[in-house]
């Protein structure tokens, strides 16, 4: 037998309204939400850890909730609410009927192992909109890079707007958050070569041999990079424009960018 | 001395409106409208004409409005209008003060020349969201590709997100819209190459020579591409994925396809 709420004043559904819309309530408590099955999937194999599960049997079954629970590492409170309850905590109408509350985790770059010799890292220097910072943990999911790094975040990464926009890819990257300074110094400890994309004092991104250690550094649509990582780039590089326009969407470039990388090491 | 509206009942302002919000009347009237500089002058140069400018003096000074107005082919009714009116009539809460009466143009496959040898086309089929639209002509302008064709489109073009997410790539792109079938046919009478993004029967996109004329084609993210476009492909392509998901944002692998085939053929 589950818990049941079913009442729209249950205080539950205040705390769990806030840890959807305050990243401030996300940071206070360590928590978040994440809604759908395959994001909760993905999380549970990226050795995310559950406190809760809020399923509606009306669209969630028993049987798949049962599933979707042999991932998780350790117990958790279920709990069964209504279509009614379930379409307020919900974000964006989600019609999938299953949300769980997950441990944050710390993305602090000292948690960052890489163990593989001559990493590929794609760098996001203060990427703003939610639906650019999914596409590029979806793109950096698909090429198969060692890390992702945020530098100066303007939103928390666990943002119910990032895990749908990423579908769940914010977990299965290898991902951190840090100052510029401190990625900077980061990936010099390490000796993974700089690339900022930049139209200063750059070349074509493809003149550059990415198979030693690379780090490919994007900065926002509006500014681009801070003079702090052009001044700290082992080469700025260029995507070259034929065009009347001359800025591309950030995701898009960054795509690029990371699977001429990822083409010249190979694909496997 | 200009035209001048100060009412918000003024009936222009219900005309400017639908104009605005219904992909109807923009068909019936054959008209549509530009908000701000750079995407007026960009429709200017991409050889667009203009019927009306409504600016508000306070936003956007009559010098600016002049400057803006010697790229205009003929002669444009100008109304000066309140920021209250303004701000109603302007999509998403925009700044600019400026907004243009443009004429729609025959987006039809039969305006569309290819004076060059060995064009490099992309195609995109039945493409939803009006931000990855944007963010794909975008990508065409800076790939300098020589055609932008929209199969089965679902939005029209001249809608206000699309010229706005475009920035004004909709105006500087050579573009067309038409059935699957049509397109189809269009590219075979020439002879250029088809490649369409999908997962079966494909081969990694960097293995594919587009030097010779080629088009790229991708579908929805949800679905793929139709089976009209995978029975009538030179050869379907593939970018290899490493992570756990299998499937990118559209408008990034557009992005990573087209630029492959631009680096090939060189940047110049």
């Amino acid at each position: 037998m589950h818990k049941q709420i079913s009442s729209l004043q249950n205080p539950t559904i205040k705390k769990l309204l806030q840890l959807q819309e305050k990243s401030r309530t996300r940071k206070k408590e360590g928590l978040f939400l994440i809604e759908g099955q395959r994001e909760i999937s993905l999380a549970a194999k990226g050795g995310y850890k559950f406190r809760e599960i809020y399923f509606c049997p009306d669209l969630f079954s028993s049987e798949a909730l049962e599933n979707l629970m042999k991932g998780f590492s350790s117990e958790v409170i279920i709990t069964e609410i209504s279509e009614d309850i379930y379409s307020k905590i919900a974000y964006r109408g989600g019609t999938e009927g299953v949300i769980a509350v997950a441990e944050a985790r710390d993305l602090g770059l000292c948690n960052i192992e890489l163990d593989k010799k001559d990493p590929l890292i794609l760098v996001a220097e203060a990427p703003e909109k939610p639906g650019n910072i999914g596409a590029i943990l979806r793109t950096a999911d698909a090429a198969g890079v060692d890390a992702v790094l945020i530098a100066n975040p303007k939103t928390d990464l666990f943002n119910p707007n990032i895990v749908r926009s990423s579908v769940g890819c914010v977990f299965t990257n290898t991902i951190a958050t840090g100052t510029t300074s401190e990625i900077i110094a980061f990936l010099k400890e390490r000796k993974i070569n700089i690339y900022g994309a930049a139209l200063q004092a750059s070349v074509p991104y493809d003149m550059i041999d990415y198979k030693p250690g690379s780090a490919i550094v994007v900065g926002t649509e509006a500014t681009g990079l801070s003079d702090e990582w052009l001044e700290n780039t082992t080469q700025n590089i260029i995507i070259p424009m034929q065009g009347e326009i001359d800025s591309m969407n950030v995701s898009v470039a960054a795509g690029i960018l990371i699977f001429e990388a990822r083409r010249q090491r190979g694909f496997n």
